[in-house]
């Protein structure tokens, strides 16, 4: 089954807001077995609506629209899909009635606005809101289905998983799509290419396989897809390719789909029962931040020193001010004594540390705007190592997060 | 002058990457008076991506294509540019040159892969690349132009700020647009809305103009727009319009544009001279990562304190365990002992903490996932605010960022 996406709204085409929901959307339809084989974004404009939900509709089986349902006089997407759909406006009751509830719970008023976002098309399946106040339609008609949601994010995923996901995950589609990721940071994405040589070699015989590099700062992603009649054969072949994949570049390898770096070490020190203290300078707060996201870090995180200036690497890291002054704070010397600093303040069993360059200013010839130094201590040893990043300010924050994490999976994993 | 954007590739199509090049185009072609009409996302096929061309071409004067340049053999988005001009490869010297110069300051060997991206469409003007190794394509037939440029972020930006936008900016358009963004939070949409009252009391008789609520996790923008023949019309709109918006939710508004609050508080504290020391407990991090996202941030941002566990509370900020062991970490006398005991150890003008329940475990019925308690401290007062954000662990962090940095605007200001 195939699928189109529709996004309505100003705020998209004038670039003032990214397209989120689009790639979720996506993701989960996937995952049922449809296939997406076209995103679009127009205005709030109605004219342009109704002309793309033709278009839409003609060309695949469902068609998912998604914002411009809001209660402002700028959502005008319920009067295209009247118009599409030659219908007017009746009140749905539930909708009403979980309005006001809503409202109640709040002690705030419900307004003539909010009031009127219970009126929906007539002849639509009413998908309840659960996380605000717009109702979102299904419509079915003939071999052909239309879902019409919020762009509210939030509001959006909840009549995802709670209506459209599970309705075509019934129904079934015939094909099925599997997709399996392996994540890689720390090598180069023609580096990659070269290393892994001909996709035809990795695929062997295998029909309907197609593998895919994703490149980001925070490094290269491998996406090996299947397509097939059976579940089994499709993940069969999966398996058959990720192993080849793995023989020849196992080591850069740190995880697999949505799985980020920081779960990927989060679980490796929950398992050995190791803690962990970071001190960073110019990160800022990133690697902590990122390392506290994960449910249930407070078992390994200990604390972090975000230590900007000078004096406070000297007093909460001890840090002395003698070797600031000979080395510089961006250096390998600096960087050791932060790791092992905040490891000894922290008691826990590693101190992580960055220092460097993050720029727009500050950098010298001799020490340019993106070097950095991550420093890496545990009982056994203390080491620190050099990075020069060409970046800006916020991708270089974000780089030497992902090199700092790497560094400590590296060093716990003993690989080489 | 109109506009369509299409992006290609199928990481977009089955939601695994966020497609972030659309919003930056569209912003950039309409500050030189671009509308952007549709954008679409097609996937790695040289059929879709002829038949998407043919469309976007007959809609509008500009196409502008990302993605698909790449060395490996999913990229096929150079064979449809082929196709649909009818036309075949020509090796460009100027791009050769600048793939052997840029792998051999590396040190790194040019693969035949690599080569091959200086094939360029015989009939294009070349639009190099700085940043990477796949030129770009411009095409201008009769009263029609194609853009087509990597997917790459910092590639696609590199010629969109080298060739594309002053080329367009030059020629000129006849239409000015300009928008102005308020930013607000602390506030709802629908209570923002009620406020504000009808947009044709804001506009007046003046045409041209539109309102749109832009909400989101962090707060609600507001966004002007004023379509005009000349520059000072329609910046005489946006001033009219903004404001009557000021004088009716004034103390909610921290910004303007693309200005982000943790840069607002940056400036007004460099400005008076004033320095920040934060505590974070259940933010992790993200707090001081904001903070330190703005450069220059070191004159104010003295240093910050990420105590996870009740003894770094007690270690770092001095906060008593006996306060702890009374009242739990999540409460207003711990938020208030630990910005007091930031701000002391860092010896700071202003100590800033935050200690709430992240989720999604840890709550009870008494302390629910969401109640967060944020401190304040100054030589003249030490404060804490209470917050119950519902939502999940990323957003719960980010919206008590957002919360501690207004809370420190408003006293600061002296917004009551």
């Amino acid at each position: 089954m195939n699928a189109e996406i529709v996004s309505i709204g100003d705020e998209l085409l004038i670039g003032q807001v990214v397209n989120t929901n689009q790639a979720y959307i996506a993701e989960r339809l996937n995952s049922v077995g449809v296939n997406v084989v076209r995103m679009s974004t127009v205005g709030d404009r109605v004219g342009d609506i109704v002309a793309i939900f033709e278009e839409a509709w003609k060309r695949a089986q469902l068609t998912i629209v998604t914002g411009g349902l809001g209660p402002t006089h700028d959502d005008v997407t319920r009067a295209a899909v009247c118009e599409f759909f030659r219908t007017d406006l009746i009140l749905d009751e539930e909708a009403l009635g979980h309005i006001h509830k809503r409202f109640e719970t709040r002690g705030l008023p419900v307004t003539p606005k909010n009031r009127d976002q219970a009126m929906v098309p007539r002849g639509c399946r009413v998908i309840q809101n659960i996380e605000g106040t717009a109702p979102g339609y299904f419509f079915e008609r003939e071999d052909r289905c239309m879902a019409v949601v919020p762009g509210v994010p939030y509001e959006m995923k909840g009549m995802m998983e709670r209506f459209i996901v599970p309705f075509f995950a019934e129904r079934g589609t015939g094909i099925v799509i599997r997709h399996k990721t392996l994540r890689t940071t720390g090598i180069a994405e023609s580096i990659l290419a070269d290393r892994l040589g001909d996709v035809s070699d990795l695929f062997g015989e295998r029909p309907g396989i197609t593998l895919a590099y994703l490149p980001s700062p925070l490094g290269v992603r491998l996406r090996i897809t299947a397509r097939s009649r059976s579940a089994s054969e499709a993940e069969e072949s999966i398996a058959v390719v990720e192993r080849k994949i793995r023989e020849k570049a196992e080591k850069y390898i740190y995880g697999e789909n949505e799985e980020e770096l920081e779960e990927v070490v989060g679980r490796m020190l929950a398992e050995r029962g190791l803690t962990i203290a970071v001190a960073e300078s110019c990160t800022g707060g990133i690697l902590s931040d990122r390392l506290t996201d994960v449910p249930g870090s407070s078992r390994y995180f200990e604390r972090g020193f975000i230590t900007y200036s000078n004096e406070s690497k000297t007093a909460e890291l001890g840090v002395p001010p003698g070797l600031l002054a000979e080395h510089g704070a961006v250096s390998k010397e600096v960087a050791q004594a932060m790791a092992k600093g905040a490891r000894e303040q922290a008691r826990t069993d590693i101190g992580l540390s960055t220092t460097g360059i993050a720029g727009p200013t500050g950098g010298t010839s001799e020490k340019p705007v993106g070097l950095v130094w991550i420093g890496y201590s545990d009982r056994s040893q203390t080491l620190a190592l050099r990075f020069n990043f060409v970046d800006d300010r916020r991708r270089i924050k974000e780089r030497t997060s992902q090199a700092a994490l790497e560094l400590v999976r590296r060093v716990v994993l003993k690989i080489g």
